[in-house]
């Protein structure tokens, strides 16, 4: 067979060439922008031309601060088609953290919106390796700025070549793409993304049986662009000349119904908690969302209650998808076999509510430290994944001989496989609570608590205790004229737990502490959680 | 990201794992198999620990002489699982090119249907490479033979290993299969098939956008098992889980859609001539064939009165496909892209009778003497086609170098291109008539030519011509009780064609020459045609 390599620039050829006049339709904070992808085809190659006379190098980085819109849309096929990798920087990290992710990676030219450009002045100066600025903006001209030299994009791409062609000698094992995941401790670890990784990536969520991305879609990932090449659905939809609806900067959940209604999005993808608010909004509003074929949930679990919510009450379908920046990020996608849509309702929604099967080429397996769990949805071990597009290494990192071992990446997560191979995500190591010998699961009962009525939502961590060692306490948000008691909650929870699982405790706050993608952050809960029970 | 190879063993360990009460359906002489993906699991590994014993090496190819059925399955995956080499051979050849493949391809084992037996003791003399026979039959007997040594399959499958385990160190370039295609003229042409082709091919053929095959698919490759890999499907079906259907030895129209009713097929792939006989079948018998939610047509072009008729009388949703024993073979699939569902129904049926859009990772071009063609569905030229599951050369051939050019194929198929990218047949380079300096499309008159209603089969071949230097002739089949006149039918395309494009002669015929996949045999007919011309 020819030696073609799997690479990018072929994907946006794809959609010039058979998909010219499908459009992308993006917010920006002036603007709702339609260009069809013949427009965004010239203004990539107009941009890689850009970065290419900026003297940008194979293999060096080029970093984005931006939201998802359709800039930032060109810059991930510009770069790694002049064979440069695009560093997608998580603009809510802190200045320490953004400082050492800019540095760490060496990007070369930063790409910023307009509205963040104050958070990269205020770290100007520790910035060693960037040597030029480009704001994102409707405007040609360039703000008022501490930035130097600071260009207009639009100005910049005025002087591109539109026909600029992209490298033709890409190896299939360049990096194209990296992100920093945002560890809960400790600095920010880098992960390459590859032009094989993310070709192949995309070709599985085309697939029937995962994401089914196909040309037929309205796709609109809410999913930052800065977190994990926002789950790769830029990368496919423009393979397939889907509609991409990119949302733009600080949207709110009104403006995503509003999206989704008035464009027809059909796919749209983001973490539980946009999913929360977005349930919130349409259960008091009146949208018409049926155009939606898919809502796909990853980052953190769903409960089961909000699955229920959206397909039941909306007639909405959900799914749960699971991966991590290391794992580009599909590994596994929920949705059941064919013989399992005649199952009983509960146990449907009893298996959606897991992680689901691995997708193709992906391969997993548990570990505990009696060696590989068995497949029976009980015993509980640490997920290990390999596959063609699960990193190997961190940039630059020592602590890649941790997380890669064996061949196997190890995740952190502690899951059970059920018969049917679905992956069921128990807890991360860190956050079991080990209680008389035994472990209880906080996400379990996270997911429980968050499916009674007056929850919006919960996070469960655990405390040091005397007798048992560890304890859970549930830390609950109610929502708007919820009303329940730590008793009439604990009542709830005896009906599907065993008593010993039952939190000691259950304090009701205002708002969980959360992680800049979204996700609890549960080491700052517990430190809350225990000095509160220390006061009192 | 991880170096993980795309092999051929994960596909079926996918079956093994998330799908193993799945079931493979599969018709012998004398039985209807039912397998479940456990057992053909096993079985395989079976097979490949015999394979192992009789000293098959990696590299070494073992043939097949097999109809579509559980073992060819099982020997699809044993031989690549082993890094041996699975060819399948055409057991419609000459029993010269028969020996011919068999001695060129260095087939060390033979796996052998017991009713094709007589077909290989015919030629055994003359095979130089063969070492071990097996027949595939339901009995553990081994048959009356003259081959030697002759083993039983199910014997030999008793004593093999159920646990075998697969090569761990493949390469994803290794070969893992191989076909000749069955060229009118000269020796057939060895193509092997990597085990990266495959997986990709397979990849594709379960996108939403092409064939779609799922794990809720009831998938009966009706095209032969000997015939590109049978189009892949027994690779995609086995690896997304759907359940098979293999319709065995010599089957008939009517047994066909006994099958499709009783096993609720809902995807079936064959040549137009196959869809045919069903058509004929199914309009005169009482079917219900509503489970089908595609059939497939490749191998020629289907009319569009086919096409129309499976549609519109039938109901039965009907794609053509593209491709040859050199791409794997699925370059092109014609689908409808989103804004076309509108427009008018003869447009949308004109679109569909065209052999559609490249797949993703395939590129294509038209060329002819000027150069590249223009996308406007007009202008004609050689298809040339590149890509991860095209060939790029023939296995120790010297007709190499004249498909195999600039790391493009040259396909010989001429075709033209229009402004949506779809790609139609209009001829075989050495099938196109040149009239008065004009080209006339052979493909083009005989489709126009089945789209009347009295008939069944038509072929246009050029005849020599003094003052035009060649002329197009139809030779014609009529439908059972059909009746047209020469004059009537070149009335009824001189609606459709100029009337320089119109017939010079219809020859009204039993039935058309074909070769051993089922095409029309133009090169016979072209002479068959100017014989009886000189004799008149």
């Amino acid at each position: 067979m020819m030696n073609t390599p799997l690479t990018i620039p072929p994907m946006l050829e794809r959609a010039e060439r058979y998909f010219p006049s499908k459009q992308v339709i993006s917010r920006t904070l002036d603007n709702m922008h339609r260009l069809s992808y013949r427009e965004i085809g010239r203004r990539t190659r107009a941009l890689a031309s850009v970065l290419n006379e900026f003297g940008l190098k194979r293999g060096e980085r080029v970093g984005t601060v931006a939201w998802n819109h359709h800039r930032h849309l060109e810059a991930y096929f510009a770069a790694p088609g002049l064979g440069a990798v695009l560093h997608m920087i998580n603009m809510r990290l802190s200045s320490d953290h953004l400082v050492y992710v800019i540095n760490h990676a060496e990007d070369r030219i930063l790409l910023i919106d307009e509205d963040l450009l104050p958070i990269v002045e205020a770290v100007k100066d520790q910035l060693t390796s960037v040597h030029t600025y480009i704001v994102l903006t409707d405007k040609k001209e360039v703000p008022q700025s501490t930035l130097e030299p600071l260009y207009s994009y639009e100005a910049l791409l005025e002087k591109g070549n539109p026909n600029f062609a992209f490298l033709e000698d890409l190896d299939e094992n360049e990096p194209a793409a990296m992100c920093y995941t945002s560890a809960t401790t400790g600095k920010p670890k880098g992960v390459l993304y590859t032009h094989r990784g993310i070709t192949l990536h995309s070709l599985v969520q085309g697939m029937v049986d995962t994401t089914a991305i196909s040309e037929n879609d309205v796709c609109m990932p809410v999913v930052p662009m800065f977190h994990v090449n926002a789950w790769g659905l830029p990368f496919s939809a423009t393979f397939y000349g889907a509609t991409q609806v990119l949302p733009g900067p600080q949207f709110t959940p009104q403006l995503l119904a509003e999206l989704i209604e008035s464009e027809h999005v059909t796919f749209t993808g983001g973490v539980p908690t946009i999913w929360l608010g977005l349930l919130q909004v349409i259960e008091k509003g009146n949208y018409d969302l049926s155009s939606l074929r898919a809502v796909i949930c990853g980052g953190s679990a769903a409960p089961k209650s909000m699955i229920e919510s959206f397909e039941k009450k909306l007639n909405i379908p959900f799914f749960h998808a699971y991966g991590m920046t290391e794992t580009s990020p599909i590994v596994s996608y929920a949705r059941l076999k064919s013989y399992q849509h005649s199952w009983p309702e509960e146990e449907r929604y009893h298996i959606r509510a897991k992680q689901g099967m691995a997708v193709p080429l992906i391969d997993i397996k548990g570990v505990n430290e009696n060696g590989d769990i068995a497949w029976d949805g009980k015993e509980m071990g640490e997920l290990l994944i390999r596959g063609p597009w699960i990193a190997d290494h961190y940039h630059d990192d020592e602590r890649s001989q941790e997380a890669f071992r064996n061949g196997w990446l190890h995740t952190g997560d502690v899951v059970t496989i059920d018969e049917e191979g679905a992956i069921k995500i128990v807890d991360r190591t860190k956050d079991l609570i080990k209680s008389g010998g035994e472990w209880i699961s906080s996400v379990d009962l996270e997911n429980a608590i968050m499916g009674h009525e007056a929850v919006l939502e919960a996070a469960v961590v655990s405390v040091p205790h005397e007798k048992w060692q560890e304890r859970p306490v549930a830390c609950v948000v109610l929502k708007e004229g919820g009303v329940v008691t730590k008793e009439e909650l604990n009542d709830y929870l005896a009906t599907q737990f065993s008593k010993w699982w039952l939190p000691d405790d259950v304090l009701f706050m205002h708002q969980l502490p959360r992680t800049s993608v979204g996700k609890f952050l549960k080491r700052a809960l517990r430190e809350q959680v225990v000095s509160a029970k220390k006061e009192s």
